[in-house]
C-alpha cells in the first residue's frame, strides 16, 4: 500500500500571555517513532528543495510565518503529480510526508518563516536524494 | 539520586536561504522518551508560572525571541534555591528540566518569543501543580 501525504488539524490554545500551539503527541494516529526534531528557517522568497527521503517520514509544523510546500509524487512513474500546501498559524495543520516524495518549500512571509520537523529517524544524508530546483519543473512564482 | 537541570549546547547550521536549528535527537544523552511536542509563546514582559510537573521531564528550546527561565528547586526543603537561564538563538541551548522543580518564564523580546517543549509524556493536568506568581518570591523586574 502506498502511503499518502496527510494533513492533520492542530489546536491553538489562546492565552493572554502567549498562545500554546500543539505539534505532535505520541498518541496521534500518524505518530510512528521519534528520531529527531529540528527547525528549518526559510527567508522571504527563498526556496529550499528538491529533497526526497528514502526512509524518513516528516512531520512538519509552521509556527512562524507562512510556508508553501510543494510535493512532487512520482512513485507511480506513469502518473506523477504535484500537491501544494500553504501552512501558517492561520492555517495550522501538521503535514505528514511519507518516504519517496520530492519536497520543496518557499518562504511566503516578509518577516521570515520557520518550520519544525519531527522526523521518525535521525538525520542521515545517505537516506536522502537532492535535485536542483530546475530539475523538477514547477512554476514557483505563483503563490 | 536527584536529577539536576541541564543545559545542552545546540548546533545552528547557517544557510543562505534560512538556517537549520537543532532541537533534540533520539541519541541525545538526555533523551528519555517522546510524549508530546508543543510550542508556548510568551509576550514581551509577560510571565508564565509557576508550574511544577510531578512526572514530566521538559526539553525546552527557544528558536524565536528571548526567554528568561527561572527554576525554583525546593526538593531539599532546607536549602531551596533559584537558577536562571536566558535562552535565545544567540544563546542556543536545550534546557532539560526534571520533575519536581518549579518553573516560571518571562518574554524578553519586544517582537514576542516562543519555546518548543519536547516532553517525555503527553500533557496531563493531573501531574502538574500551579502556584500564583506571588506565591514564590522572586524579583522578576531584573533582566
Amino acid at each position: 500500500m502506498t502511503e499518502d501525504i496527510k494533513l492533520s488539524k492542530l489546536k491553538i490554545i489562546n492565552n493572554v500571555d502567549g498562545d500554546v500551539l500543539h505539534a505532535l503527541k505520541k498518541s496521534s494516529i500518524d505518530f510512528k517513532n521519534f528520531g529527531e526534531a529540528y527547525f528549518s528557517e526559510v527567508k522571504y522568497g527563498s526556496i529550499k528543495g528538491w529533497k526526497r527521503h528514502r526512509i524518513m517520514t516528516l512531520n512538519l509544523v509552521v509556527p512562524v510565518g507562512e510556508i508553501k510546500f510543494v510535493a512532487y509524487d512520482d512513485r507511480n512513474r506513469e502518473s506523477p503529480f504535484f500537491k501544494e500546501f500553504v501552512l501558517s498559524r492561520y492555517n495550522f495543520f501538521r503535514l505528514t510526508v511519507p518516504p519517496m516524495i520530492w519536497l520543496g518549500f518557499k518562504g511566503m512571509c516578509k518577516n521570515g518563516s520557520m518550520l519544525l520537523n519531527i522526523a521518525d529517524i535521525e538525520h542521515d544524508p545517505s537516506e536522502s536524494d537532492n535535485l536542483q530546483l530546475d530539475e523538477i519543473y514547477y512554476k514557483w512564482t505563483d503563490k
